[in-house]
């Protein structure tokens, strides 16, 4: 199975990366997490990208707040799907990374998530390697069900109490 | 190879398409485009989106404006890799479409692309067929030195230009 | 007296319809409430439209956060009013909650009161259910003059207070 | 059948509303148009508002650019359900209107449809008086079904050209 | 001295306005503060604009959050000056109400200040009296002169913590 | 009767106020139009703020768009009342200017009006001078009635058309 | 005197950059025009950057529009200043464009002008320049008064236009 | 070495600026840090700016909140480079200051870092300055070197620790 590359813009968006990996872990999907950034460590960031492919990484993951610019800077040299994850932090709380990240301009794609939505990042990225692995096809669509169960449950339990404190 | 579904919720929609089909065609990809709203024809949507793995589709694009549910509704039925554009449509140009398809809660992820973004969104879609398809993956690598040199070449045009203006 | 059907996104989402429940007992309104996802478990939202009329509702309520498509697919699946509450919640604190479920497309109206605002969403269900109903209509009425009497109330405290202050 | 108030907030607003009374004509139902300002004419905004109910309407639909406050001034003077229509003018080009019309305080709702939404607003106004009317709810449900039909044919029309094109 | 009348939307503004209030008793100004809802207590909030200049008052500061239409609904029934203070509250923190505030079609002017800005309403408030009123235009000097002074004395003690800094 | 000065930051906002001298034509006000601006003739504006009490100015409207800081530097070097119109021009089409007008810091208060809001500018510096002029006062409130009464008219116009059109 | 270096990011961004060339050209300055892309040319870009200082440049200005990455990319491969310029285009006309280059994270920073303000991204350019070249000092400060004076002269035809009208 | 001016509309900013002096420290770069207002002391401010280059300033910093004119009222009157930092302070946290900075109207540049982004304001003015300081510049491309490393080791930490998990 194809590796999954997490890079992360600083240390402090680690904390937004970890339902990420958890995610991962549960699926026991094979990953790396690296901090590399666009702007002080550009020529890292551009190694794993150019490099990426041939190292075993079929999805990269880049997570990234303010004026996001890595998971844009990662997209420029590599073909592999590329999932960018704006983060939440200064001032403007995320909606200036949504916009730096998703704005891509046209032959570069970015494949952006919600404001923080890592876990959805993770998510997608298993659905790419999907694809051609019917065993973790299998697998995500059991979470979906799981999830739905999830939800189901707790239909149960509300719709329940509602109506028990309706009928006192 | 892996066909493309590209889903508009509405035909006006079609000319925004028009960049993802002319890309699809000039890399000879298989796709379909539907006409599917997530609120018009929900029951299609749904069944294309639950049948679309068995029908031989990849990924699938789904294109939509204002409050853009298409791409999540389709995302709610497949475990495919699904790509939203947000379409430029109705008073707020994009801003509520943009938010609407790239928002979505933990679960069911959205690739998005920027608002009208159809030419990144088939860009996408190629790379993540390119994964397990070397053919694609060379004509990908190949496009992207295509768009460099375009670039190269404008860069000698203009800065010639200038700089004979600057020696007038 | 038709019933009224609360259905949130999302456990978490609770909290907000609190303030709607509180007002419909107040109301001795008869209601029930659901968790139901329009992404997690789509089938059941939509069954539960489908069915509203025939199991007795008049109106529906569906509450939900992020990239809001909880109204519309409910909308999408019944003819009877649907109000939308978009909930304050992730990065943007409801303003994608809010375009996500006011901005429909023309042919599937969404009722769109204010972000978080549940009470005002079962007063709007209790004004249309009161269209039929003499009796829930003078309780509305009651209701606003007894509203009137309260903000009545605190001018004459707080006008005293001042005028007291200014004269000391 | 009790009829269908619409208010506009001022002459210009004339051409947003035209496709409510179109769809309202399409419907047979009864309606009457007036132009009362909530600032220029409050007095008779609010007697119309006063006197609604008596004078046999079911519904108001309101609509209202910039600082749209028309809605709002209406709904404090009625229960009758309240439809309010954010209309697209000014430098703002209606975000200001959604904003003052959807973000009403606890005790007066007003049921907010998408800026220039005047289709959904007559469609909102018809579900809610079809809740007591056997025929017009069967109209409705035509109507969801027309349009459905449209959808599919352009779906057949669009799917179509494009598999023949994909084809030559 | 003609009296400023202070209109509170609701109780829950008194905190904003206590500004005004503190520096209006700075300027032994004469005011009342009322608490009236253009929606929950409309006539009392038109009969307070229509009686004002007949009861002495010259100009009325309203305070009001979310769709805030009270300085819109309070200046629509008096030729008085208005000022509107868009007051902080609910989920958009306010940019809500500034533009429901600010974006007053054409007839009915609202002098609107800063989001919470009640300490400017006042001021403006005694502006506007002291075209008339030498003594109070000399007290509104005095203060911008003491205003001066305050900064420049914590200019001198932080440019001189600074310059030792510097030195050390 | 005192003179209303009108300040523009450039001589392309002339369009806008043409509004508001039309308006101040209409009653006779004397008035005097100046381009200065805040940055590039800082001491001309600073001059006309200082003096302009001494003029015989009574209120000061200024206009200007983009960072607009001319009423703001006005309203730093006088104690006049300062109407500030936020002026719809670059990019962001005056979102710019309103905030950059509105959102003053205590201390030195700008009466803001809507983006290109200067009719309701004029009104409101009449609505100042009205205070000590009764005959401007009873010019302004018999405006109100005059605009009153065309709405009024409208409303006879569009109510008698639909209804006869909801007869045929 | 050192070069000024203005890349673009498309050539499609020439001609916002064309009010800087004229000023450039006014002052008789040294510039070279490229079109590099931070995306579809990222090796270029940096080696611009990289050779800048040593190929005689002193400044650099970098036009980029949607999730404008283009400074950012520069300044991370150089100490020289680079100023950069927030172009106007794609569906939010900028404001992505903006946020993308201003809100740079702590270490690389990027000296942002108005959106499209290619005019002072060259004037800044020259104040930078200016330091060290007396001449070009008194130059800018010429040019500074020459735009004052244009502004009095237009004051001085406006305000006479509207005093004869006045008078008229 | 020419000294930094760094000035503040109010000594409530002055933790933001705190990054900047200990930069500034850091680089043992002459700095002076002052308390000025655009609208309180608008002559100390001008006074300040007028002399700045006669009293051995290079570079001018300037911090300020809401309605931020400061960085522009400092740039009219100087044409040494001026550095805005919009603050984030009151109800809009910053975007109002961002756009009162940037928006500047062609004439009078500011270059503008992020909001709150006083480290690299400092780091921008060190750049201007060590255009003609080999020292200061190789000063500077130390720290970027430092800054890289650091970001490296982080790398190293993060992946070897998600890397031991992984293997676990």
């Amino acid at each position: 199975m194809k590796k999954i590359g997490i890079i992360i813009g600083s240390d402090s968006d680690l904390p937004i990366i970890e339902k990420a990996t958890a995610l991962l872990d549960e699926f026991d999907a094979p990953y790396e997490v690296h901090v590399f950034s666009a702007h002080r460590t550009p020529e890292e960031a551009k190694a794993f990208a150019v490099n990426a492919s041939d190292n075993g990484f079929g999805v990269i993951i880049a997570a990234a707040g303010m004026a996001a610019h890595l998971a844009g800077a990662i997209a420029a040299n590599t073909i592999l799907p590329v999932i960018g994850i704006p983060c939440k932090s200064g001032a403007l709380e995320g909606i200036d990374a949504l916009l730096s990240t998703v704005m891509m301009p046209t032959g570069i794609p970015v494949a952006t998530v919600a404001i923080n939505g890592s876990a959805n990042a993770a998510l997608l990225s298993l659905e790419i390697l999907a694809l051609e692995d019917r065993e973790l096809a299998k697998k995500l669509a059991d979470k979906r069900r799981a999830d739905s169960e999830k939800v189901l449950e707790k239909d149960r339990l509300i719709s329940e109490r509602f109506n028990k404190a309706g009928q006192a």
